[in-house]
Formats: structure tokens, sequence, C-alpha cells
């Protein structure tokens, strides 16, 4: 056996250092058990098979007053649940899924129950930006705790300090050693990285300092024009460049097409394009295709379904990170540990 | 002036006896506010009326990650804020974004938040009754509690132990009073008052009691046959009399075909349909009009749209309900006085 | 060693199939520990004779003030303790004592604190079904909650919907295995079920159909007399038949008294009475015994004296299934499956 | 009229200085409402005279399995309840019943709900001062706290600290006041304080400031013989004085035999009994009254019945105390301004 | 009298419209009553002075072993307190200050306790940014909350999300308007603003926008170079430019040296530098000091004492902008409507 | 291997008897974690050898804002972590510092974690025992536990009741073994034991049984002299004794000096000193040194500067008691068995 890269981290695992579930059987929060909510099959199952664990069965009936029913088939007495569960479309009903997933697990007197949530929705509603306005995102980790979750996991999300709005522990990851790693294979020449708007400039640099490149950031303003209440300028250089423009999720692409329509206008080459969270809808598929993007890279947070996907477009799993990381929290082993750190 | 006898109580009224809001200007819980959610803006208005307050305006958007965003357009602070929104269809976006509202009304200093709430969903994910599921009602009254709500107005619970799952205080009402009143005002003649199941034998026998007439109830039994797995039978006489049967929602009314198939089965004559809430979908609107009833009687708990309401079917309003209990829960006076209690 | 079944279950233990406590030293809530208050003595020590675990040692002292001093004999840290007390005479003391205990054994570091309360009060203040009441079930939950309780095993609530008082897990059995297992070894030909009011007629519906028989309810009503302020009638048949009462619970027994009255005067032959908790009264052991009932079946999730047992009386024990929930619950395997669900 | 001296403060009320209820009507609390439980009555008609508020009605009946029913005859919504009880005899179900009715109150939507506690038990259970015990008066804190309590009043707490267990605000007074102006105005000569024990070594220390009096101090120590594990002796000097034996509460008088004993066995003069508390049992009672005192001195924080009051016993009422503190709690001024503080 | 601006605020009052506090004697909260801890004592005068209201006498000791001791001089009870405290050095101790005041205050009875923190600390712990390290912002929040604290009223917090990590609702306010109406007087020609760091660049944006300027941003990256571990550029152009550099705050001014170095070595002209809090370190004032700036523009929501104040430095007051905040949040005015909002 | 006491305890460990970490791999709480913070390093480091454990290691960074920044160098995801932390000067950073490091273990996914704490600060804060001041010692207590503390550890709390402040179990441990073996040994003839003042008296009883000596108590009483505010006396008989003053902690050794003085104006000889906490300030040294005392005896539970001990002074060290707690505690062996409890 040979030193093996873990996709999405940087941790190189050596020969026979594998982490079984069997090395911790009856661990501090009892065995290992593994569900699903109905927005996360697929990449629960293959979190399963890197985890050698079957996805726990139970019944899910939606009554015609749109009530969720939920019945385990499977006892989870003392054990450590994983409950996957991204908030994709529809978002409401996944949502109140999930916490009625946690609550029977809770009543069934689960040891430690884990939410494994690839997308956290209502993540922009973080703040009270303007007067008379609430904080969903808030509203949101009261309602995760209040209905008896432990722990959580998460990817990218929109701003780290909604780390801050649980008072539970969680994990927060991110999929920017998996996406990043894909491009830098590309070897793409004259390379600028553009951040797709003022709040995510850090993480650009992020980008253009991994990949050794320059940063250039759109940045949007408001001006006195009727039609167009929104004037976007680029910061920074892109002529005669390919850049790639970067981003933490896709919704209806709107921002992505004046994004690539500005860096054209300066006279930019070809355009990648990268971002963890394909949350695209109908037209956002339309608009990214018609976009005459050199790459469109993802991952799949959010379901893609096949025959939406786009030739080119890159979907990267993010399984393997978090079927490692369940497998760390479980085995009380550092999750920091996959990342150098 | 002349006594008035307020609709839904036993409350008549004195001339000059009204409980005025000016009557307590900044009282312990600030000046009355009234707002309400999207799937209750008619019943709202008409209680705005009837306290002659006007419905609070906020801004409302959906974005295309299905997030609810609320902006109140006039502020709370310091107010006795009453916001009505009730739980029918889309049933999980209603429920978000009632505590969207809630958490908006808490950060933006109201005094006091009450949520009037006309049919409150999941009533019947109320026990445990098998192993391995939850109690989603008790799920939803702490994330109702954890938003910030401080009290709750409802009509007509499913089970009267729910309001034990509230640690905060709540108003329940009945249209019981409402509904008998109306039909006691029919003088059916021979007329037998049939539950349409036996958890509701209880209340079907404060209806006979208040009506005068006899009882029976309905019984359903788990039989071994794979093609009606349900066995329906009556216990107690209908042959030949004038029924009422008695429940307290109406869904896709496939148990009430039921019902009135038994009933008619065993002889009976007219049958009449009192209920509280109007949950139909569109088939439960097909169902009923296609049994034949003499009349069908509920409220307007949930909005019964004037295209689908049956010519055979009287909608009674609870607003003015709502609207003294508000006033008296602004006032601090007796609730109980309205019901000689 | 052959097939056993588990008295009070459904459950058909194989050989070979014991869980045995030494399958898990040191689990996920350490060891098991077992205590009781002084309200369950007899009964803790059976449930301590079926696990081969001895009921703790500790010593109370009652002072003339009437607090109790609660010293626990032997250490429980790091333990998974199930404390037994159940909530018979005199009920306020017994229920401070739990609490006491309870407080006792969270200082003391315990790892998980399991009530077993085989009779739980105050269930009938379930639902403010009146103005200015309470909801003393709420209350009680709370203040165990509060004192540190991790889990609650129980045994037929008088309403499913107390389970959602609790936020805490908690196991809520049943005795009608055990009972109507009983019941049904007699072969009683010409049976009719009595439910003894509305509020158990869907019990009472469950009662039939496992004994493949009829079903009649007695409904309690108003009425403008002084003298008798309430009527009784039965609904559905029992004339020639032999009749069994069904019931929760047993007091005073003047329900009783009246139910059996009415079920003789509607031309009844042989009535039996069963019910599971005997909470009953020296005035409801006399009255029971007058009532020359063919036989009385219940549990003993309250004691019942020697000297008070009557000769047509039957008391099951409650014991082996008490502890087999708590074997699994310590072990971390299913309850459902005692029950094949 | 001229300047009155409020009796239990230092506050000498200057003509025309009353607080009035009506100063205050809709004040932040509501108005003004006066509860009393089953423990309490007289003291409680006793502050309603003071503050000419009549003492609220309600219902209450215990069923025969000891579960309390309270159904308040009057509503209190919006209102700045006081509720009064005591704990003494039967001390659980006066608990209870306290409990119970703040329950009752704050389902009833009071605004605030104050209790007030002229004897607050379990006292000495403040502390784990020997492995394995627990801490009844934190539990008993929770208690109180988790049913909806928003303040408390009470006075001379065993231990100050107490009051720390508490997380609601809340008047701890002391009737040292009360009884040490009494007694100062009995001038008794060749004075000494004697404490009861070391614990009360630092109020006896005021007594004997507040009365110009040296002070002794009665110390108990285990000893090593079986028929009297304890031994008396008194640090200080009392030989040929008149000596002021103080404690906090009295209850089977037995630590009181044996200080007065001791006392007079070192050749003390008339021996004086000071106390807040007369939690006395009948043993307590004759006790006492075989003691030839020349005083016994305590307060009516518990009732005394009129046929146990001794002849050489002086009650002092804090009705005025605490009547005064409710008024200035409800109008929200200062407390300490009685104690000129 | 003619219409008046208030600095820091977009609203012009109209002649007659003061909020007066007298509108509102014993309004839901109480009367107003202001308080500070020892870091505020200039500002508290100024914010009373323009309420008309005087700030509350207390003492205050500090024992040998570091305890914090204080005693309230007046009563609080069922009153509206505001108590203002910024998080200035000696940090832990303003902190611990704090908390106790609160506390204080909660168990006097105050009605309602509003925190006034114009710079709150531990802001820049806000988030899990990598492994192993926690989130002191929201352990504050906490620690905030448990203590008593009903609201908060906080300036310029360094991520809006910060507001999130609180479940109580405050006011976060913003000196943008204060210092940018300030700027905007200057007339600054051929101006271009620069924002500190790519963590700003979206606040400064809004600085660029509301002086109709351009916008560049400072960008600092790692790089492998041990001398000078990060590379500072500048993305945007300043060439021949007038800078306006804005920051939230300065500390030590380190990175304000490298910023205004750079700003020049890109061939800028006047650098201006503009702030919310000056939470300056001796070495923060001589390295401002010494940058040669055309003028450096803050406010006093910490304390700049006169001897060290900057002859080109000019500290504008939030004291009109925080009274006029706690004046519309204890008379239940919108707050937004200072913002046309 | 010859049977062993434990410093500090009553216990002898017999010949093999010990516990072993290894016995107890992956226990209830996971593996043991020993860390410390900065105001414990010597005394963790001693405890570490104890238990051969290596106190885990963390950076640790004050920033110029005086914000504390923590970084655990390895996980303890999954393990039972002991940290230990005591509070001395500087005080307040001392508590911000343990609790950030709380935040970060929980923020981490520790299993459990137990804060060690030899001296508790704000001890004396521990009543309301005038108007209008708070209770630090609570607040402290609310702190700590909202920070995600699961358990604590501490030595001689100024007052016992302090452990009700805390809903959380812990352990409050005594040096009163480990100090008076030590003085048993020492045969001092003609012994009296002093309490060095009335709130001590209860345990200079415990000091004088154990030692089988005579006890007399110093009092203090303010008195109307400006000069000097507080007279001391002796109450008990000290004339011609050797005296051992006793004390729970020495500050600024203020009392002690006043102590001693009046000792010796009574006529005694020798004058030891023992107490617990020495939490001694420069002064305080001074003045201890000044006093011609025969011997001092106290703890480790604060660092004593080995440039600050004096001559005639003993400092005995808790890390064995404490190492065995904690190795108790992890294992879930009884404490109070140390005790002969």
């Amino acid at each position: 056996m040979k030193p093996e890269k873990i996709p999405g981290t940087k941790y190189v695992r050596k020969p026979g250092s594998h982490i079984l579930l069997a090395d911790r059987p009856g661990g501090p929060f009892g065995n290992i058990s593994l569900f699903c909510g109905s927005a996360s099959h697929d990449l629960a199952e293959e979190i399963g098979e890197y985890l050698k664990v079957r996805v726990g069965k139970y019944s899910r009936v939606v009554f015609s007053n749109e009530n969720i029913f939920i019945r385990l088939n499977e006892s989870v007495r003392g054990q450590d649940v994983y409950l996957v569960q991204t908030m994709g479309t529809p978002l409401h009903d996944n949502i109140m899924e999930m916490l009625i997933m946690v609550d029977t697990l809770k009543r069934d007197s689960a040891a430690r129950i884990n939410v494994v949530i690839p997308y956290l929705s209502y993540s922009r509603s973080d703040k009270k930006d303007q007067p008379r306005v609430g904080i969903a995102a808030r509203l949101l980790a009261n309602m995760i705790e209040v209905a008896g979750t432990d722990r959580y996991i998460t990817i990218d999300l929109h701003a780290g300090q909604i780390q801050g709005f649980y008072n539970i522990p969680g994990d927060v990851l991110t999929a920017f050693h998996l996406i990043s790693d894909y491009v830098n294979d590309l070897h793409i020449p004259d390379l600028v990285v553009v951040s797709a708007d003022l709040g995510f400039a850090k993480k650009g640099r992020n980008w253009a300092e991994r990949l050794g490149a320059p940063h250039a950031i759109i940045e949007k303003r408001r001006v006195d024009n009727k039609e167009r209440p929104e004037a976007l300028s680029i910061i920074g250089d892109v002529e005669g460049k390919n850049v790639l423009l970067v981003d933490d999720e896709v919704l209806t692409a709107g921002s992505a097409v004046n994004a690539v329509e500005a860096i054209r206008s300066y006279g930019a080459r070809d355009v990648y394009f990268a971002f963890t969270h394909p949350l695209m809808t109908d037209i956002g598929y339309e608009r990214l295709a018609a976009l005459g993007l050199k790459e469109i890279i993802c991952t799949n947070t959010l379901p893609v379904p096949a025959e939406k996907q786009l030739p080119n477009m890159t979907v990267l799993s993010v399984a393997p990170l978090l079927a490692e990381v369940i497998l760390r929290s479980h085995a009380g082993r550092s999750v920091g540990e996959l990342f150098d750190e």
C-alpha cells in the first residue's frame, strides 16, 4: 500500500495508519450510526461507502396537511449518530424534516446527535444591517440547538462568524483545498484571481496566494440611475489575462453574468469559475450554460442532477472529506491534522 | 345602545361596558400593535377592523434560494404586538415566516410578542405512540419559544394537552360556542350527535349535552383484511335520526366520506357536518361537495377561498372572538369572563 | 434452554440471546447502578433480582421540620443510575424525596440519571380546560428536569401527550400486554369490553381488538339535577354479555361502583375489571370488595399491601418489564424490539 | 398626623409621605394583586389590611390521590401578584401548593409573580459538607424559578448565601430590628447575649452590638462517648448575668434545652430567648413551656396557634414589614431606605 | 427654534418635535436611570447633560485581592437603567466591573437593564478560522446575557455578524454618518478612499459612495520571506491623489504605518485617516504622530486623554448619538427614523 | 511495597491498590487530558508528575488591546480534560483566560471539561448583606457554567454554600487534613486554637476537636470611634497558652496583625498561624515577616514565589490531593473514600 492523499485535505495517509471504526467499539459516544434526510440521499450513500457503514433506514410520510412523519426502522439507543441533510430546495421542508429527525433521534435516546449540513442556508441573513430586520441565521441556530442537536458539521459558511451563532461545537470545513488542488493541476497560464464581490475579497486573496497569482476584485456601487441601480467596476488589473472568478455559491447566476461581462469588458481572455455551493435554479443553469466559460468547478454540497450538469462543469465530491471528519469525530481524533494544522 | 352578544362567546356586553384601548395608553406592555403573516391577511384585516387598529406594514421578499426576508416598515419598540399567522399551506414556509417575524419583532425591541395562530399544525404528532418516532408538536413549541415569543393565542387544539408543551402562557380558545350557537338556532328535529372518532368522543358528548341530543360514536378497528384495513362501526343508535357529525378538522375528507357512508348504512336521515378547521385540500372540497350533506358548518381559522366555498357550506368568522381576546389580553382583563367562567 | 417469553412484552427470547450486563463494562454511560426511593422498595428489589444487581444503599432521615435528608452509602461517580420511585402516598414527600435523590446523584457525578416512575402522578392536571388553572403535570416535568434527571421510564400515562411535557427522552411503557395476555388466557365467553369513560375509549377499542370482542362505552353527562349531577349511560350493547370493564387507574372506586351498577342495569352477566394502577385508598378497597366482581386484574406499579389484597384480585408484576427495559437502556439496545415494533 | 415609625424597620414616616398604591395605577407591572397559600391565611389577611388590598379568592381541592387543584376565582392578567405562603407543616404539600399557584398565575398571564415566603425551608441543606449528599436548598431555588416566579421576598435566611442560589432578584428581610427594638425596650440589666451555636456567632455579635452587651457563644463538640455524643461548652462569660439567648429558629427545642441548661450551669441568672421562626412542633412547645424562661420573643413568620401560645411568649408580627416592602416593590421605591441604608 | 440636525444621524429635528422624557412617566420600563462604569465617566456625563438626567451614584472599592465591590447609592427598583461602560484598558477589569454592575442592578430589581458599550472588545475573536481556537466574542456575549442584561447598545462592530451572537435585542449604531459628514465638509479634491484591508472593503466602498470618490484596497499576503512575512500591495489606483484611509479601529498603528508607507510608495499626495475607535496605546499615539498625516479623524468611543491628543487629530463625540438612541429606546420610539430608514 | 498514606487525605493505600489510568482506556469520558492556565504552571506540572500525564501544550498571545488568544497545540476531541487555573493576580485576566480556554476546549469537542481551581476568588461576595449590592460569587458561577464547564474541583471555599451557586457537580476539597496532620505532628504543648473571626468559628471548632485543644474566638465589633472603627476582643481564654491562629486565607495580613496583637495582649505565649490560601500581596509578606510568629503553615493553592517565602513559613503541596481526586473523577471511583467517608 502506498501513501494516499485524502481529497479535500492536505493529509497524506501513511500505509497502515487508517483509523478504523473497529478501533473504538463502544467509545465515549457508543457505536457510529449514519442517517440522511431526503435532501442528501446520494451524498450520504457515498459517505457510507467510504466509512463502510450502512445508511440507516426509516419511514417518511408527508400527510396531505404537509406534516412530515418520521419513524426510524432501527434503534439508535446509545449511538453516535451522524445525520446528513443539506439545505437545498424545498428549503423549509428540508429544515423541518431535519429538526423532526433530530427530535426523533433524541427521543430514541441516541448518545450523541451530529448533523452534517453540507450547505447551511439563511447564511446571508447573518446581520442586522438595516433597522427592523431579524437575523434568521441565528434563529436557525437556535432551532437546531433546541431540537436537541449535540454537534454539527458544515462546509464553507458565507461568513465564518456564523459558527459563533452556535453554542454547541461544530466542524466548519472548507472545500478550498479540494477545488484549489484541482485548479492548480490545470496549470492555467497568465492567471489572475477575481473575487466576485468585496465581501469575498479575503477568501479571494487566499486563492491568489495558493495559486501564486495576482488578485482583482469586483466592486458594486449604488448609483442614481433607475434603469440599472448598481454599477460594476473591477479594482485591479485583468487585461489580457486568464481569469479565475471565485465565489462561495451560485443561485440564479445573475451576479456571475454581470461579473463575466465586466471581466471581458476589461479585456480578459478565458474565464474559469470556481465556487463551492451549486445552489442553482433552472435559470442559473441556463445562464451559466450561455456564458461561454472555459470551465466551471464546484462541489456536490447540493445535488447536481445528472441531466442538469453542463459539459464544461466539473463537480468534485465532498464525500471523502466529510467521511474522514465523521470518522475522526467519532474516534476522538484530531480533525485539524487533516489540514496540517 | 342595547346589550350585545359577542359571537363565539357566552358574553353579553352591557351598554357602556366596552373595553377601550384608549383606557390603557402605555400600559404594562406598551401600546397595541397588530401584524400578520402571509397566511392570514384577511383574518387580520377583520380583526383590525374590530379593534380599530391598522394592520402593521412590512416588506416580505422570498429570494430564489427560498430564503424569506422580512423588514418591518414601522417600529414596534416598546409595543404589545399581536402577530396573526395560521398554519395552512404552504405549511413550513408559513411556520418559518412566523418565526422570522418573531425574531424581527424581538430584535426591534417589542415589549411583548403574542402570536395568534388560529390553526396550530403538527397537533396530531403529539405523542410517542410507537417506538422511534418524535413529538413534532413539542418541537414546534420549542421553536416558537426559542424564537422569542412571549404568549400565544390559538383555537381548538387537537388535544388540550398540547398547551402543556408550552412554558409560556397562552389562550387556547374554542369555536364550540360559535358553531353550537349556530347549530342550535337551526332547531333540527330528532337529532343525534355523532363523534367522528373515539378520540373526539368527549367533545362530542359536550355537543350532545349542549343540544340536548343523544350521542353515538364511530369506531375504527384494524382488521385482517388487506383490501380494507379498517372496519368502521357505530357505537350507539342513529337509525331514523337526523345526524350532526362533529369533528375538529377536515383535510382530504376521506374519513368524512367513510363516516357518512356508515351513518347512512345504519339508517340515518339528514346529515349535518360541523368542524372547526377547514384545512381542506382540493380533493377535500370535491369529496364534501359530492357527499350530499344537508349543511356543512365550519370557521375561517384557515382561509376558505370564495371560489371553493360550497353552496351548502356556512363559514363562521372567528375574528370577533380573537379580537375580543386580544383586547382583553392587552388591557389586562379577564378572558374567562367571556365564557361565564 | 428453551425460548422464553418475557412477561409484559411480545418478545420471545431465543436461547443464548440474553443481554448480559457483562457485555458492556464501562459502556457509554459507565456501569449500571440501581437505587430506589422509599415508595418502591419491594418493586426495586424485584427488579434487582431480575438484573442480578444489588439495590444501592443510602441513609434517609426526616427531620422534625419534615426536611428529608439523603446520603448515599456508595459512590455513583461515572455510573448509569436507575432510581425507582413511584408516586403513591404520601405523594408530595415521595416527589420531593425523588428530586432530592436526583440532586444528590447529580452532585455525586453520576454519568446518567434515569428515574423509573411506575406511576406518574398529577397526570390528570394535564390541560388548561378551564380558565385560571395551571398544568401541574408540566410543572412536575419541569421540576424533574431541573433537578438534573437525564431520562425517565414510566408506565401507562393517563394521556400519551404527557410525554411531550418532557424535553428529555423517556420510555413510556404499557402494561397492556401484561394484563391482556392474562385476560386472554381466561377465555371468557360472550365477552364485551366496556371503556370506563369516553376518554378511555381509544384504549378500550385496543382491548376489544386484542380480545376479538365488541366494544361499549360509558358516557357521563352533566344534568340539571342537584341530587345527582351526572347521568351515566352506556353507548353500545352489553345485555346478556360478560363484561370486561377497562380503565387506567382506580382511586376511591366511586366511578367503578357507578359503572358496574350501570352495566348490570343494562342486563350484563359477570363483570371483570382490569386496570393498570392500583392507587387505591381504603375506601377504594372496600368498595371494590363490595362490588361482587368476577375478577379484578391490575399491576404493582403502586404497592398493594398483602393485607389489603382482595381474594378476587390478581396483581401482575411489572418488574420483569421494567428490568428488561433498564437492561436495554443501559446496553444501548432497542426497547421497541420487545414489542415487535 | 405625626411621624410614624414602621415596625420592623428603622424608618420613620413623615406626615404626608405615605406611598399610595393609587400613585401608580397601571405601573410597569400592572396593578397590585395579593394572594395567599393555605399556610399563611392569617398573615396574608393582616398584610392585606395594611395595604388596603383584598386577598384574592381561589378554589382549592385536594383529591383523594393527594393531587392539589387550584382555580383562581379572579383574573390576574397583567397584574403584579404577591403570593404569600410560608413553609410550615405539612411542608411538601405547602411547597407543591405554592408552585402550582405560581404555575397557575403564570398561565393566567400575570405581569409579575412575587412569592412572599416568610420562612424558607430546607435552608440547612445549603452545602455539601459530606460526600454523596445534595444541596436541597438549591434544588428548591431551581424549582421555584422553573415554576415561573419572577421575584421572592423572605425573612432571616439561615445563611445569607442562600440568596445566591437564586438567579431572580429577591428581598431578604430581617426581623432583627423588630425583635431587638422590643428587647431594647425591656431594659434588661447586666445583660449578656449568648449565640446558640457557632454558626450564629456573627449574628449574635450584631445583637450584642445593638444592645451594648458582651457576647458569649455556645460551642458543641463531638466527643467519644456513646451516651452523649456532643459536649456543650460556653466560650465567654455568663456568670451572674442575665442572658439573652439568640437563634434563628426553634423546632423541637432540644438544642434550647441543652443551651439553657449549660447557661444555668455556668451561673447565669434570668434567661430570655429570642428567635425569628417559631417552627415549633408539639414537643417544642412543651419543652419551651418547661424551661422556666423569663420571656420568649419570636415572630409570626410561621403561624403560632392561639391555643399553643405560652404565657411568657411574645409574638411580634412581621405583617407591617412585609406590607411596606410589597408596597415599595410594587411602586418601584427603595426598600433599603426602610433600614437607613 | 429652527430645525436641528442631530450629529451622527441623518435626522433633522423639526421645531417642537423633541421627545421628552416627561412624555412617558412610568412607561413600560419605569423611569429612566443612567449609570456608568469607571471606563466611561466623561462620556456618560456628556450623555447625561444631553438627556438632562443625572448620572447615578455608586461606591466602588477594589480590594487588595483585586475583587471589585460595587454598591449603588440610589435605588433602581422598577427603572429602565442605561449603564455606560466601554471596553478599553484595563480590559478585563472593565468587563468584570460591568458584569458585577449588571448583577447588582438585577438584584436591586431594575425593570430593564441596558448596557451601552461604545467599543465592544474581543470582536476580532469572532470566528474559528483555525482548529482548536475558541470564539471569545460569543463567550463574551454569553457572559453579558447570563449576568442579566436585557439589551445592549454599541457602535461599529468589527463584523456585523457579532450582533447574531446575542439573543437579546440590541442597537448596533455606526459613527459613519458622524465622521463622513465631517470629512465631506472638508471638500478634499482628487480624493480616493483606501480601505485599510480586504475585510474592510465593503465598508470602504460605502465611504467611497458617500464621498463620490473612487476606491482602492490594501491587500496583505503571506510570502515565503522570513524578514517580512507579509507583503502589502494596493489594488486600485492612488497615484497623484489625495487619500482618505479608512478603518474601524487603531491600536498600535503598526498597520497604519505600513499602509501609509505603501500609499505613498504608490505616489499619493496627502493622506487623511478616519476610523471609529481610538483604542490607541502609547506606541500607537507616537506612531500616528510621526506619520505626517494631513488629518486624523476619530470618535470618543474610547477616551482620548487631553494630553495625548495630537494637533492634527479631530475627535468627534458620539454622546449626542448615544443619547438620542437611549431616549428613543426608553420612550419606545423608532431608532431607524434617525437614519431615514 | 508498603501501605502509603496519601497526603491531604485520611486514605492509606494498600499495596497493589493503585488506580491506574490504564484501567479505563476510553472510559465514559474518553482519555484523560491535563491542561493549565498561566496562573498554575508549577502546580499543574506537579499534578502531571503524580498522574504520569504530560501537561497539554498551547499557544497564548496577549494582543496590545489586552485580548487573550489561545490555541491548543494538541486535539482534545472526545477527551476528559482537567484544566488547572487558580485565581491569583492578575485576577480578571486569569478568570477570562480560564473561560476562553473552556470555550476553546468545548469548541474542540472535548468529551468533558473539568476546571480545577485551587483558590476560587470572589468568595466573600457571596451574599447580599446590604441593599443594592450584587452577589459576584454567583455571577462567577454563572460565567463558568455558561462557558461550557461540566465540573469543577476546588479547595476550602470561604463558605460551603458557594457550592450551591453551581448547578454543575463539583468536588470541594479541604486542606484541613493536610495542614492539621502537619500541625498535629508538631506536638505543641498547652495549645489553644483561636479562630480568626466569628465566621470561621465552626471551622476553628473542628481544628480544636482534631487537636484536642480548647477554642477561643476573635470578635470584631463596630464602635463609635473614628480613629479605630473596630474593637477586637477574644472570647475564650488564651492566657499562658500557645496559640494556633486559624483562618482560610491571608491577603494583606492586616487582620492577622490585629489578631496577633490581641492574642498577645491577652497573655498568650507562642503564636502559630495556619491557613489554606496564601493570597498574599507584598505588604502581606512584609507584615507576616514582622509578626514574630513561631511558624506559618499554608498550602500552594496560590503560588508562593521562592524569593518571597519566609524562613518560618511551611508551604504544603495540594498536588497529591488534587491528583488523586482527578484520578478518581476520571476513573469513576469514590472521592469520599479518600476521607473515610
